[in-house]
């Protein structure tokens, strides 16, 4: 079977070319029910229109969307940030559309979005594989997470992040390390429990991780963490897969009457700007947001005029050293 | 001279009377050339459409837009992310746009959102008032932030927060007690301000307010406080406008080797959840995000469906007691 052309869809989906070329650039008047028949007809013939002509042939709206899983914590906070202040000085707007790492929600915003005729998209969410990033021909880029192999992806080295973590905290004399990270599948931040795993599985210790998803209420965030330790009774360390749940976990320790770094070593992951300046003490990976949301607006722009990026961009991550570790210990 | 009518203002932007109605909702295609003449007429001759006809007429989008002067905030981000729940909840979907402050921005944005047919807008932002606001017959609910008499306000007791937080710090015996707030005249946040500067009066104290914006660079922030301590040595107590100057507050005095409570006093503002658990020894006015944000939707759908509603909505205040000021203080 040859590759299915716009007249294929038009004639599947039983409307004239110009409306097949209306719900492609979203513009014009169109029923709910005629966008819904001709997106299924691109779907059921697996249309895929050029997007270097569509890009041409589309109104520009100078209109970028950015879809994260929480705005409530600080990396998403200080991500959305950054892209926005760095869109908009390069005359782009952006709106922000808010998962809460729901698939569904997702998908909802993501059609509110390309609805709004947005140029371009900057994904953030941890959600399994969405059939609509597929079937949209828009330029998207993904930072810290894997959609799919067309979509390039903007990340620090989680695995490597999760690895120096961990050997730090073994190099310390803890033996009892505890994880915690996300239940989606799809997300980077599991490379950062890899990195974690295989480095307790080379010393031949016991590794456990614990889930502690991205918008749960912060009540039910404490009562994991607190679970925790009601659990591991000999826990010494914790590698915590992001710095809310290590300011967390402080706060959950001290409670429980445990000294840190004494009875108990953290080491968050992020590094955000904020984090680093409210809770210094706090021994943390940082992420290079500043070096990783300029890639992501450089790669998008190449996305939008059609140009070919690689796949994967990974930064290079750093430490923080605050005292929630041994102050006396050195690097290698 | 008579009301202006519809009919009036397409004489004056010399078109036809569906183009103004078009332009008015946001429907079919449009220059935007008719649209600024048009939009120039409308704002020429005072023209105020009906809401409730032009609700009637308009097609629901179930859009909400949410402004606010940054989302690097952690009380902005927890705004925003209860806002967006519970408008989800409700059938709406969310987007964000972040002014950071700048008034040309912010009327980038808000065109940007209505041009997205927004259904409502929920404003958080702090900027002289802008015409725009006044133009567009769209229903508006404003948080923290006075607009216009027309726009109804939901607020935490913002005067007396500041008075609270003031007075408790004089009862620990401190006398000089610096402020922080933002140089935005039309924020409630000045009411804070008010507080503090009439119970410093009755007290025969000076007061002192530094301006700390938001969405300034952390490392500038940090500047700025560490220019309030060198240019007043004699310091020993700070009501800070909102926790992230507290915060940060509390690392620049530790800096510079003065010990909390007992060299220097901190009270914060605003008292988000996540501050409560990041940083529980901070000391801080709290706003009820929860009721606000439950109130916002409620009005919002009010306005929505063309119903009057009250000017201003004051919600009390309540205080978190840490131990950046004395522990063994108690409360009147």
């Amino acid at each position: 079977m040859p590759t299915p052309k716009l007249e294929d869809v038009a004639r599947h989906a039983g409307v004239s070319k110009t409306t097949v070329s209306r719900v492609l650039n979203n513009r014009g008047y169109l029923s709910q029910k005629t966008i819904d028949n001709v997106n299924l007809a691109i779907s059921e013939l697996g249309y895929h229109p050029n997007i270097v002509a569509r890009q041409l042939l589309k109104t520009k709206t100078n209109l970028i969307g950015i879809l994260l899983p929480t705005i409530s914590d600080p990396f998403f906070g200080e991500l959305a940030s950054l892209l926005e202040k760095k869109l908009y000085k390069k005359g782009y707007k952006v709106i922000i559309g808010n998962s809460t790492n729901d698939a569904s929600k997702e998908i909802d915003y993501l059609n509110q979005l390309l609805s709004k005729q947005v140029d371009g998209l900057i994904v953030g969410t941890h959600n399994q594989n969405i059939a609509e990033y597929r079937q949209q021909n828009l330029p998207i880029v993904a930072i810290d997470r894997i959609i799919n192999d067309d979509i390039p992806i903007i990340e620090s080295d989680n695995y490597k992040g999760g690895v120096l973590a961990t050997e730090r905290l073994i190099d310390q004399g803890a033996k009892n390390i505890v994880h915690t990270n996300v239940s989606q599948k799809e997300s980077p931040m599991q490379k950062r429990r890899l990195g974690y795993e295989s480095v307790m599985e080379a010393n031949n210790l016991d590794g456990k991780t614990y889930i502690i998803d991205f918008d749960i209420p912060i009540t039910k965030k404490l009562d994991l963490l607190d679970q925790i330790f009601e659990e591991n009774p000999n826990i010494d360390a914790i590698f915590a897969g992001n710095d809310t749940d290590a300011a967390f976990a402080m706060q959950v320790a001290q409670t429980r009457g445990l000294s840190i770094p004494n009875d108990l070593l953290i080491i968050g992951y992020d590094g955000t700007e904020l984090i680093r300046n409210v809770l210094p003490q706090l021994t943390t990976i940082i992420q290079p947001l500043d070096n990783m949301t300029d890639l992501a607006v450089d790669i998008l722009e190449a996305r939008m005029s059609g140009k070919q990026t690689k796949k994967e961009y990974i930064h290079p991550i750093t430490i923080w050293e605050g005292t929630t570790d041994k102050p006396d210990y050195n690097l290698n």
